[in-house]
């Protein structure tokens, strides 16, 4: 026994010094406080599932997995009532609005999940445990039902393994393993998703191989989609457009040309085949170099509305990005998804859900809300957010997203009058929505903990949070994963909090102050670029966002560059047409101003814009420190990693900073504002730094 | 107690269950055999350091992990000499023929660990590790000493994360992280290469960016060579020829210029201010459209000499890559790289050494040795050899290479008569080379068990072991590492080292039987294609190789299509000369014959192919049995892994086959042996299947 009790003790500190962030927040780890540990004990000694499926077996495994490391002792799982236990059962309760919504009556002596499905009963079981990890209260009653129908992953993952705007390692999927081997990993995702209440995952890029559609990658998606399904996760396909001439040696793509329309009527029929609940199709067509139905002449609704004829008989949907825009150099690319959909709104088949990123130009860290949101009434608009930090610090830069999501959900598109918000709109509540869906784009991979920066795995949980339920705070959302994740140490969980809700404003103080944005480095989307006037198309430089010049700095959207601001309602033309009274952080997105205007904080443009900058890198710094401070309540791997990240976040900070104040003094040939220090290094300095990130 | 035994048992199995490969053969377990515990334990009660220094305390610390895992008691280090302890010391032993070599005395009261270095003493901890954790007697003398200078892995990892020819996820260097988060993983990298003798590594892709020779790179590397040196690792850069053009701003890289001999003089400095122990450049130059000096009418010698003429007053080296060859559809690829160097030989500096290629291809999975090697007096040598399975089957084969290393170490050159192996050229004793270097190509990526295929581990094992010393047999790496990694049980061990030691020439005979070469699909080098006629080069074709016509298969290099037999010495030529009395294993590397021509075996060169491509499915069905017959020995998900990729590697071995057959039949217009089953497929299909993976 002695000897067992070193072993023990070995293993003990080795798993505890060793948190490579791989268990996610998902960390089933003895209770500490001893009175809550028992009595969560003593209320549930046993799980009773009446119902007995693939899912109520996965959901209670889950809570016998869960309570068994909670408690430190192993928890039976039965199929008869008793008392003292926790019972899955089947049913009905007027609170559940939809089917995948759970009833939880808990009390000290037990606790009961309901719901009409056992996806349902899956996400009540995850609730509960939530519950008990983050250390509430055993006696409560809890009813919830999910806002949103398809809360969604887009992974942008390769067929060759790597991920578009992934930091975190290669793709999760290993195709050239699948079928025959089920790395566990897929078992350790599908059970994230699940206990966020993410039920659908596109699996590979938007930028599509139509090598996806093949018997071959099908016997491939097969074995992934029998992995998900008992997690209630369907599985999507990126397609490309082209596929009937690239697979089905067809001579046209044309989605009006019959042998096409047959092509895909018959390739939807053999996806079933392997995946019978397959969740549907993702498309990226005419952006961006992609093929689409306008290499015909047709329309995006043509080519929607033929993948949905396709899909006649099954539940699937087609889900189309309207991520579109051309390369003007006199246009503006805000407006041009919107003008290019508009018309067609009425004209999709009803399984056609289009999908709108958050903002009109592309996941910027700061972005007004997308001007189609609220004015499309008979076409479902889904959320597309980007988790992945494409522009938000990649891996390197902590940046907690949910006060992002949040701030575009609750953006108010006064539509239908005031409280039309985002929100409503995506959860179907404002226009009546059939369908409805909210998109992230993943930002996991191969790396033991996911996502890279560990942080990185909070903006993956609160996306499915707010998938769930658009109206949860950010900070509860924070305090949740906090406490599952890093800490339950209340002092601890506070600061912690704090500093993720510090963080974003923060990031976008030293990159995008006032409304800037679109100036990252070429191609890579890595370090500060905003001198950069050429690229493959206009509409990919820095110049073309922030419009510099002697005379000021800002896109004009009120009529004069674009008049990109009368696409929004009257309400929100009032809100954010004049600089004197509008939310200063979208200030530059609509208005070009003097460098001496004054603004409403008593500095004129230039002084508020330096001053941010700076505030941006003293802020990292902050962070810097509040993070050191809570070494002594975080594991000592994941407090080391954290802290390595933050050095290169204040890093690349001042890189921001040095690189626009000396590119836009060009312009303003102003001074900094007193009290600021000049940058130790000149404007080819940072140039030549951008540089060397180009080469190949 | 009881609930710690309860969480102590759920740790174990959590620990013992979930063995995801991440701690490669350095597996300190509780050794089981009670006995031979418990002798360990008495043996060896403490760990005693007499010389202090970095490197002396790693090998404590690794001695002190070890000793406490196997013993279940924490053994203490202190510095004042003891009974029953490991003494690490400083000091000669006439033995000792190395600066790194080292002794060893144990007994049942202790051992005495005695090196000139401190890296010796580091090596011989592990010795000491590796005799205990395979269950050897404690009572032994041990002498070694590193048969070559340089062991070093060469990472094909590029700037941007990903691995060229990697199938283990992404880069291991987390460049966007670095300097300021050193990952724990560079420490267990560092662990890993010591442990079996790996002295150097290349960090970046022999294609090589030259951003990595900037200050901003500069500094990330120093950061990893400070990980790397306490471990006894020297840290090499690919370099970029063309970078006083790219990064000093001149307008040439001509190695004749004083501009650019300056430069890189300055650059050599520069580095060594970050890295006073540099280990030196490596440089794939006028190679697959590499810059190089032939760019400005120089020679290979003009280069390296350069470059090594900047390395004066310190003691890095240059390493030159031979793998140059020309698109000459007339030509024969074999002889190039021979006939661009032989000339050169005498005229490179004293610090360049040449790095061939074990063959004069491109690392296919059996070739002749080069035939450079012996016939360079004046000029080092080193081997490269292929760790990483670019050709062998990337992670879903099982592929044991350490049997076809040992080949070609083994192959006799006759340069100096009988005797003069490849390996005797490696390790200078040959041609008494004052500096030598065995190079393997690293397999290491991202993933959690480093390599992807679990067995891919025993290739980084094997490479180090023989770069250590080339005269270990295969079976014994295989036996030591089996015994480390996998089983100690000695039934389970006999199976693991068969399976290893068949694993080679199975493979072989399913893709590349009787001496066939580069038949692999174009660029990604997955799955076969051996009717590849047209591609951006003629000698990246398959047809250029195989040379199938009506009249027979091969390619003929005894006069008629190339006189390259001749570039081997007059032995050799014998040997290989006749296919009655030559090895058959090489027969069509050398030889083009008729389909009908009778082979010492008694079958045609068509009977005897497709024996050989039928044998290889069967055999891989054999390998199946044998591993399944292995599940009460081997972890759970250990097993579950092998199994899977297993069957992946039978599907593929049969796509191999098939291929093959279906390909060469519409030449031979020959049938299958008689019992030998016709393919359900068509060439149509495997055409398709392989084309599919071309999709992008």
């Amino acid at each position: 026994m002695k000897l067992l009790s070193a072993l023990v003790l070995s293993l003990i500190s080795f798993v505890s010094l060793a948190d490579d962030g791989s268990r996610l927040w998902l960390k089933y780890d003895l209770i500490q406080d001893e009175a809550y540990r028992k009595s969560v004990q003593k209320a549930f000694r046993q799980i009773i599932v009446l119902d007995q499926t693939e899912t109520t077996q996965v959901a209670a495994d889950e809570l016998q997995k869960a309570l068994s490391g909670f408690t430190g002792k192993t928890i039976s799982i039965n199929n008869s009532p008793a008392n003292k236990s926790i019972v899955l059962k089947l049913g009905s309760d007027p609170r559940i609005q939809k089917n995948e919504g759970f009833t939880i009556s808990s009390t000290s002596k037990g606790a009961e999940i309901i719901s009409p499905s056992d996806e349902g009963l899956l996400y009540g079981a995850f609730a509960l445990i939530r519950r008990i990890q983050t250390g509430q209260s055993l006696d409560f009653e809890l009813a919830e039902s999910p806002k949103v129908q398809v809360r969604m992953l887009n992974h942008w993952d390769n067929a060759n393994g790597t991920v578009e705007r992934g930091y975190a390692g290669s793709s999760i999927w290993k195709w050239f393993e699948l079928p025959y081997r089920i790395d566990p990993r897929y078992i350790e995702y599908a059970r994230a998703n699940a206990s966020i209440g993410i039920n659908a995952a596109s699996i590979n890029n938007v930028n599509a191989s139509s090598r996806f559609l093949t018997a071959e990658y099908l016997e491939k998606i097969k074995a992934v989609a029998d992995v998900l399904r008992p997690y209630g996760i369907k599985v999507f396909i990126s397609v490309n457009f082209r596929s009937p001439r690239t697979l089905g040696g067809l001579e046209t793509s044309d989605p009006l040309d019959p042998g096409v329309r047959q092509w895909w009527k018959y390739k939807t029929e053999e996806i079933h085949r392997y995946i019978p609940d397959f969740g549907g199709y993702l498309v990226k067509a005419n952006s961006e170099g992609e093929p689409g139905p306008q290499d015909y002449g047709r329309t995006h609704a043509d080519g929607a509305n033929m993948l949905a004829d396709a899909m006649k008989g099954h539940e699937g949907v087609v889900i189309w990005r309207a991520f579109v825009y051309e390369a003007d150099p006199n246009g503006d690319r805000f407006k041009e998804a919107f003008n290019q959909f508009k018309p067609l709104d009425g004209t999709f088949h009803p399984k056609v859900i289009v999908q709108v990123k958050n903002g009109p130009i592309d996941f910027m860290p700061r972005e007004p809300f997308h001007p189609m949101f609220g004015v499309f009434p008979k076409t479902p608009l889904a959320m597309e957010f980007q988790i992945t930090q494409e522009y938000l610090g990649h891996s390197t830069h902590l940046t907690y997203l949910a006060p992002m999501f949040e701030e575009v959900l609750d953006s108010d598109t006064y539509a239908k009058g005031e409280g039309s918000t985002v929100g409503k709109v995506i959860d179907g509540s404002l226009n009546n929505y059939q369908v409805t869906v909210m998109a992230g784009v993943a930002n996991t991979g191969s790396d033991a903990n996911w996502t890279g920066h560990p942080f990185g795995q909070s903006n993956w949980y609160a996306f499915g949070r707010l998938a769930w339920d658009h109206t949860l705070s950010s900070e509860q959302i924070a305090e949740e994963w906090t406490k599952m994740t890093l800490t339950k140490k209340p002092k601890a969980v506070k600061e912690v909090v704090d500093l993720m809700m510090k963080s974003h404003p923060t990031y976008v103080k030293y990159t995008y102050p006032l409304g800037l944005a679109h100036m990252m480095g070429e191609g890579h989307h890595y370090g500060p670029q905003p001198w950069l006037e050429k690229s493959g198309r206009p509409d990919w430089t820095s110049v073309y966002y922030h419009r510099t010049a002697k005379d000021g700095i800002g896109f004009d959207r009120t009529g004069g560059m674009s008049d990109a601001l009368s696409l929004y309602s009257p309400d929100v033309q009032k809100a954010w047409g004049d600089p004197q009274t509008m939310d200063l952080n979208y200030l530059l997105w609509f208005h070009h101003l003097d460098w001496d205007y004054e603004l409403p904080t008593g500095k004129t443009v230039w002084n508020e814009l330096m001053t941010r900058y700076y505030q941006g890198v003293d802020e990292v710094e902050e962070l810097q420190k509040q993070w050191n401070s809570l070494k002594p309540y975080i594991d000592q791997e994941i407090f080391e990693n954290v802290k390595g990240r933050l050095a290169i976040q204040h890093k690349e900070a001042l890189w921001w900073r040095d690189s626009c104040y000396l590119y836009f003094k060009q312009f303003s040939e102003k001074p900094l504002p007193v009290g600021l220090e000049e940058p130790k290094r000149t404007l080819e300095d940072v140039k030549e730094l951008e540089h060397i990130y180009h080469l190949r």
